[in-house]
């Protein structure tokens, strides 16, 4: 809150390149190169800072640190029919979900749906990035994944699962896909981390302290409470969807077994997993009629009676919304983030980020 | 309100009984009477009673009136390697639901994924009975399915989406399937018809005037909320994924296009479309590990501190709980549906179904 000056808008392109080269200092393969900065870039471009290029100064740390395997031999180890297990080699967790995703296209374009296991993966940014990749390739995709525990159960006063997020993208005819990428918390625990730096009440119910019991002092705040207020026990249900998808399906450790992210371990692998999915449209009605389909849902959808003083979107329109915005304009770091990407840039010799022009 | 009176325990096998040959009275097939009959017997069972055997007056009322074909010939009109489209006939939901799941299954175990469209079906009721069947038989279930317009968006004031379940039932090794069964609303509309015959508050956030206005005025609720509160945008969104799955995938009719269930026309084929998932655990890992990562899992989570004066329950526990309750004592049923029960027994002259013994 001490800095007062405007912060310099920065263009994508100059944040996607500075990422790359960034991995590739630090000796991480092309591949891993590529996969984690689309995925961190797919959060910035749509305003998902939280999972944007923040992570980079984390991800660089645990790539030096070997809890990431900076060269991984990604490989099928399992699975039949229109099903694969694939074995992530410890990547950085973006480049198991996407060329798991790239697998699951695949099969779904052979076999009508496509499920994909990945193991040995870590933490995979945005889940959103993989549904996305699906529906950009004209399918649809979903992604899951559980994380280090941060979330009560309904009724519970621990932290069991992670905000353990459940992504779904679906191909929209001449637009953006339909997006879905959601925690299963009401809210991601960077919003109380941000609280608590500002010092501002949480929203009630989102929140508990040690005991379980709900609280807005984001001090006090233990763990998040699961999506659904006094209905919790469905958002915690559906963080077991994603922690039996991403989790006990590929064999890898659930949310309370795992190593935080933070930390102070960066040299051991978490053996996080994660699962994607992908069904194809044209196995089950020609493409017209599930185009039209989509179209007049989400024409109905958007031209809905709003209450008053709002407007109504689709999911995934917010973000749109966001992502043209910076594309145009650029995108300011955060204080943290920006003295971060000063060293990394120093360290290893890097041009910083440019500014957008004017 | 004004009956006083103990209501008798009926037992489960004769309820069943009572339903199967009320259906075959009205001329439903077999394959219909045993469909229709185990979808409502699974919600009687589990406690789910808004999907019970008060759903049997409905049903035969829609089997006699036409909206619901009597012999309906189900049959597979396309998809290719794992996934398939059934046509079900305008027959009563369950069967085209019951049949979409086991062909899922098959596909699952030689997929090890399986993904089936059904279309020209009707209200499938407890979206449960499906997810579990597939997890009885030893693989992961999922069903999906739109339903008449009930619920309004988030910051939305019309209703837009019907109250959209979303069930995955996943199995135990020596125990009861994990069991998700919720709408994407936060309540079901028959809450708030209870609450109006009961004349009680809504709780906040569950319910919207005719304007999208938040009430808890039961004679003022005009639609549902989405799950959520104020982060209702993810209950809208998942909605949206049963609408998705469940209509446009199926080529069937948008929530908004669907006929009232409660008629007045009950002659005329709905349109609902339903989706069917199923995943072979075989195909990701070999089953011990699976059974040893979910018993993992449920008991850490069983045994996890509760908030003060709770309890926590995997998704699930209370209706096996409940389960276990009544096939040893039995089900009451409301007051309207016993009434329509005598008459069922009257008109087609078939026993009423026998309390439970003592």
């Amino acid at each position: 809150m001490s800095d007062e000056t405007p912060r310099p808008l920065l263009s994508l392109a100059e944040l996607d390149r500075f990422c790359r080269q960034a991995f590739l200092a630090v000796g991480a393969d092309e591949r891993t190169a590529d996969a984690a900065t689309r995925g961190m870039m797919h959060a910035t471009e749509l305003g998902v800072d939280s999972h944007g290029v923040r992570l980079l100064p984390h991800y660089l740390r645990a790539l030096e640190g070997g809890r990431l395997n900076r060269t991984p031999q990604v490989r099928k180890t399992g699975g039949f029919g229109a099903v694969e297990v694939i074995d992530a080699d410890h990547a950085q967790g973006a480049v198991g979900a996407f060329h798991g995703m790239d697998r699951a296209i695949a099969l779904a374009r052979q076999f009508g749906v496509g499920a994909v296991a990945v193991r040995n993966s870590s933490h995979f940014g945005p889940a959103g990035a993989y549904a996305l990749a699906a529906a950009r390739q004209g399918v649809i995709g979903m992604a899951f994944c559980n994380s280090d525990s941060l979330v009560r159960l309904h009724d519970g006063a621990a932290r069991i699962h992670g905000t353990n997020p459940i992504a779904v993208g679906v191909p929209v005819a001449g637009e953006d896909p339909w997006l879905l990428d959601m925690a299963t918390s009401a809210i991601p625990y960077n919003r109380v981390l941000l609280y608590r730096s500002l010092g501002i009440e949480l929203p009630g119910g989102v929140a508990s302290d040690a005991a379980g019991q709900d609280t807005r002092d984001a001090m006090q705040a233990e763990m998040l409470a699961p999506l659904g207020g006094e209905f919790g026990f469905k958002g915690a249900a559906l963080a077991g969807v994603a922690e039996i998808l991403g989790a006990v399906l590929t064999g890898m450790k659930l949310s309370f077994d795992i190593a935080s992210m933070d930390g102070p371990d960066f040299s051991t692998p978490r053996q996080l997993g994660a699962f994607v999915l992908a069904l194809n449209p044209d196995a089950f009605l020609d493409r017209g009629t599930f185009d039209a389909g989509m179209r007049r849902y989400l024409d109905m959808l958007r031209s809905s009676r709003a209450l008053a003083g709002s407007r109504v979107m689709a999911p995934g329109d917010r973000e749109w919304q966001v992502a043209a915005e910076r594309r145009q304009a650029g995108v300011a770091l955060d204080p943290a983030t920006e003295s971060a990407f000063a060293q990394i840039a120093a360290r290893f010799g890097l041009p910083m980020p440019a500014a957008t022009h004017g």
